[in-house]
């Protein structure tokens, strides 16, 4: 089954692809690795602000990284590399926290769920989740993305 | 001689390589790279736990890298691919701080010294270390890894 | 166009490539890729310290954030690797950031606009932004980079 095929059967409506919010590219190939640059969460064309442990709860986190996965695979499809998933290789998961907020893990599976079930076993990925004070634009989350790609 | 040999001659027993904390592996091959996750200080089976800055000392933070480094190992181990190192190429140390704590690179040093310690030139790497406000599950320190394998 | 000659037209003169500031290496090639470690900004040779929203003004921090940048080249040109970049891929940028600061993505172009200018399209890469509450020895700014290399 295609990756297209299986978003729809799992009711999955990609958003567009973000523009850069600065000087930089959204994706870029080296070899037949794509790193995704970091991507910040919008629901419903929204972004998702605020901190985890004050403002954000932990449902809105996990939704706000959910929404970065999204992204991560609106940003594979318009570089026309959807299909050519071979594995999720690596997350970064960077979460806006208060000091004493430590569930960042069950933040970013939010993201990492999402892997699983667009891709099966290709979407397991290693990963990292770490906690920041502040992301740009005040944004809850942001994910980046090591992907391999099929020849 | 072999890492297992050189781990023993040192003396070093390896953690079990610790189960990921959520949705995710702790290592993943693509090409000759093995990305390793983000891995947390066990010592002595417990979680080093604080803030470099507030409870934990920079000894103790030290302490917690070496353990960090330690699991990095212990996972590679449990993947069957411990001889199979070729260099370790890169680390990315994430250090639990109070604003005012700027050590970090002697904190990570914990785990590249180990490094350059079981590797010799094969465990020099590159490295960023920064601070961040909280870790996953409260702890001191996490440390991710880009290990390149021999065939 | 050389590298040398298009900094030169640049009027850009490369620091000293900084000595790691513990236990790892500036750069380490894995295959046709080079990473570079986490490099912290030296302006007339004094490190920029401070946070971004506190005593570092945007501007500073734009500053720093280039400074970086060269200092990269720096460590590219120290190694013999200047003239063999094929691609800069990926850049990590960490501004040091009080929680209400959320322009982290104009610091970082400060690195980003200076990899366009002096390597064209093949300077454009991906990139994640992150604000941190500290870094090494107080640092406003540490960037790590990625780099494709030609044979």
């Amino acid at each position: 089954m295609s990756i297209e095929a299986k978003l729809a059967e799992l009711g999955i409506d990609l958003p567009e692809a973000a523009a850069p919010v600065a000087s930089y590219q959204p994706l870029v190939v080296s070899g037949s690795t794509a790193y995704i640059s970091g991507q910040l969460p919008f629901v419903g064309g929204k972004l998702v602000t605020g901190k985890l442990g004050d403002t954000v709860m932990l449902e809105q986190g996990q939704e706000a990284a959910r929404a970065c996965g999204l992204m991560i695979l609106a940003q594979l499809k318009a570089a026309g590399l959807l299909e050519r998933v071979e594995r999720v290789v690596k997350l970064g998961g960077f979460v806006a926290s208060v000091p004493s907020f430590s569930d960042q893990p069950k933040v970013v599976n939010g993201c990492s769920d999402l892997m699983a079930e667009v891709f099966g076993e290709a979407g397991k990925h290693a990963r990292s989740a770490v906690g920041v004070p502040v992301l740009p634009l005040d944004a809850a989350v942001e994910v980046d993305a090591i992907v391999a790609l099929k020849p």
